[in-house]
């Protein structure tokens, strides 16, 4: 049921439309593609962070923010409650919105909160190990995703800081690569 | 090529994956459905803010702001600059976030950014008409969505002010329904 079907779509304009979209030379249906947001948080405990490690691709054995793509029905704070979940067993306390990302190249547009650690935590089945880690101790080199890097360094600008302007790509990174 | 195919969907559970999702029964198509990002503005010339007749359904003949789908290959910005180019032949110079709302009965998350006119417009393809308004004339009982009201009135909290937290959904709105 999950075959690759690529083969029966073929681009066209759906009447109405103004750009091509891939349409289902069997049926008809129009594919429309748009970005996709994921929800996640730099959850803390005291001054620690809690990083996850991926179970799956993409980035299999990298530490990552628990994060996801958000789904119909919930708002972004419930997706990343929910992520954090899914992947580390963890109930969070969101604070605010910590950032807003673009990323072109892959269609995404990712919100990332601040967030406080409100319970124990596990591995859950996308995570081979979940983990608090001190500042210090954070393993840069085996970060999953720029945008990981990107969430906690300006997590780091924030400490101590009850509000702030939500931050957005770093500079020279939301270059549209189409 | 744009007919209703829904007779095609079932819902089904695809492999690797834990929820349902639309399964087209002819040839195993997984029409994966996730929330869509708008993009929009209250833009700005002085004290007075763009709006726009809308020319299409729904609501059509109902003043709104130029807001739209993200598409693929664009930042939300982008995505901002061109809805305000397509539907009120304007340019914007978009100055930071105003908000994000979440919209889950209808799959939707709202990014409002605060902008100032930097061209002429006219009405787009879109619009029966764009106009300034000033804030008393503002036609609040013609307005065509309840985020319109709200962007407006968060914008409104801004005046004067060159940095400020983003606003989310006003209290009580931002109920899951599903």
């Amino acid at each position: 049921m999950t075959q690759t079907v690529d083969e029966n779509f073929e681009l066209g304009v759906p009447d109405g439309d103004d750009r091509e979209r891939r349409i289902c030379q069997t049926c008809g249906f129009v594919d429309y593609r748009n970005p996709r947001i994921v929800a996640g948080s730099v959850v803390t405990k005291g001054d620690q962070i809690l990083l996850c490690k991926r179970a799956i691709e993409p980035r299999k054995g990298f530490w990552t923010l628990p994060a996801g793509y958000m789904e119909l029905g919930e708002t972004i704070e419930e997706a990343a409650q929910r992520e954090a979940r899914e992947e580390a067993c963890a109930t969070i306390d969101i604070d605010r919105m910590l950032a807003t990302y673009s990323i072109p190249r892959i269609g995404q547009v990712q919100v990332m909160f601040r967030a406080r650690l409100v319970s124990d935590f596990k591995a859950g089945p996308e995570s081979i190990d979940v983990q608090l880690f001190d500042w210090k101790d954070i393993p840069w080199s085996e970060l999953a995703f720029p945008t990981v890097v990107w969430a906690l360094t300006h997590y780091a600008e924030t400490r101590g800081k009850a509000d702030f302007v939500p931050y957005g790509n770093p500079p020279n990174t939301d270059k549209v690569t189409r």
